[in-house]
């Protein structure tokens, strides 16, 4: 897992509200859930940064996981609003990271925190370098003269 | 949905374990999670029929979902064994039906019952006819004089 | 299932944006999780009509669902968002049911429409009777001088 | 995470079919699926050792997922059986971990690893020690005087 360091300030932040689907017998968020939060929080992170992923993928270019890493600090109830706050990592040639906090949205509260990694690969799954044109846009993105925390 | 006397007698039963994953608050199985195990029976009836779904897919036919209709019966609950079993409704030239029983692998306690109904697509999404090869095999594999229940 | 004339007119609307984890290999939106958005409209329309359905269960009254039934009419795709229409249908004094057009948020184009039966149990699962103030509060919600659709 | 010689050497075998429902448009498994395989793999786990997690939830004793990761190395198809290897590793008072290979049953490919760090905790979400009946099962169950793998 990248340093601490290594995460750009920029946060885009979007809320979802607990699905009953995605709890367990337990009564709170079953915890692959989060991941799935992560995902969700990944998609607004490239829309906010002007490459929604859904356009990169019709350009031939998707993004894989290869790591991912949650820690659960608290539990999420159903029909909670939940915030997914994202922010990327240092960005290679070929891969990057992306962390993420999950807060209750109430009263911030922090429910868990974690990080996924990835590799970019082409259509038949080969890794590629990252395009230029996205590098550049998620650069931008992420200067620090940009504004403050974006919410999707 | 198909009447009664539409469906044929050869099922195909397959078990399933089920996952915390599939519970809700409520502790026992979340109702869309039984849309999946009649999936899972779907699969192994096509299998046991001779043609494996993956291999209908690499042949560039997919079966699409155009109605799924499910009645619920009792709970099912964490770590109970289920099983579906799995019928074949009269097929026409370009779609066909599937009916299922989700029962208590314990004591046969049925738990729900349910139907899908399907049209076959090329890799475009046209709806295409029933290739020959699938429609007889599946005709041979319920002809009355084939062996009883099968268990994938 | 009701007939169309027991449904009443009133709808909430609901939009959810379709996250990667809810499609298959097909490149759609895999069918059962259409169930699933029935569920966030259910929620929806519960809020709207003042009675949260956390607060029910807080209260001890839970909605089992009993039947549920869909009709796929266009595929949904990754990203896009999906408006939940969901109406109430007659009910009566254990159960109720509820019913669905997902449409396409952009244009508006349906993409399947569904319905689900419910009864009301107790936290021991025994059916109950509707307690009269939820009986109230949904009555007066989908009365024909009530207000147009509800955006939730 | 713990390091490597803190795991016990006795693994627990599953093996899982690759549902429909767990691709996605990418035309692989879906990565959160990992980690809901590797609860299957626990579950399997604490029946092999004699102590079934539903039988631990029906005392009182419920073990919280606290932390999870997982690197993904070759991805799962749909209809692959996927076998997964669970190991325990050392426990202490209050929490215990989770190893996990998921390899490809047909060739033994590895296709992810991970781990998944949990507390013991009763009804009201307390952490509590860990029953000694069920912590000297696992010892038991771990020691190397034991069997070699079990498939469960």
């Amino acid at each position: 897992m990248k340093e601490k360091h290594d995460v750009f300030e920029r946060a885009v932040e979007h809320t979802v509200r607990v699905r009953y689907s995605e709890t367990d017998k337990m009564g709170i968020v079953y915890h692959a859930n989060y991941i799935v939060w992560f995902e969700v929080g990944r998609t607004e992170f490239c829309r906010a940064a002007g490459f929604p992923y859904s356009e990169m993928e019709r350009q031939g270019i998707m993004i894989l996981v290869t790591g991912v890493e949650c820690r659960y600090r608290r539990s999420a109830s159903y029909d909670d609003d939940v915030t997914i706050r994202t922010r990327m990592g240092d960005a290679g040639s070929r891969g990057l990271s992306f962390f993420y906090e999950i807060v209750r949205t109430d009263d911030g509260a922090l429910l868990a925190e974690g990080s996924t990694r990835h590799v970019f690969v082409d259509r038949s799954g080969r890794p590629v370098t990252i395009p230029s044109a996205i590098r550049e846009a998620f650069a931008r993105f992420v200067a620090p003269e940009g504004p403050g925390p974006t919410t999707a």
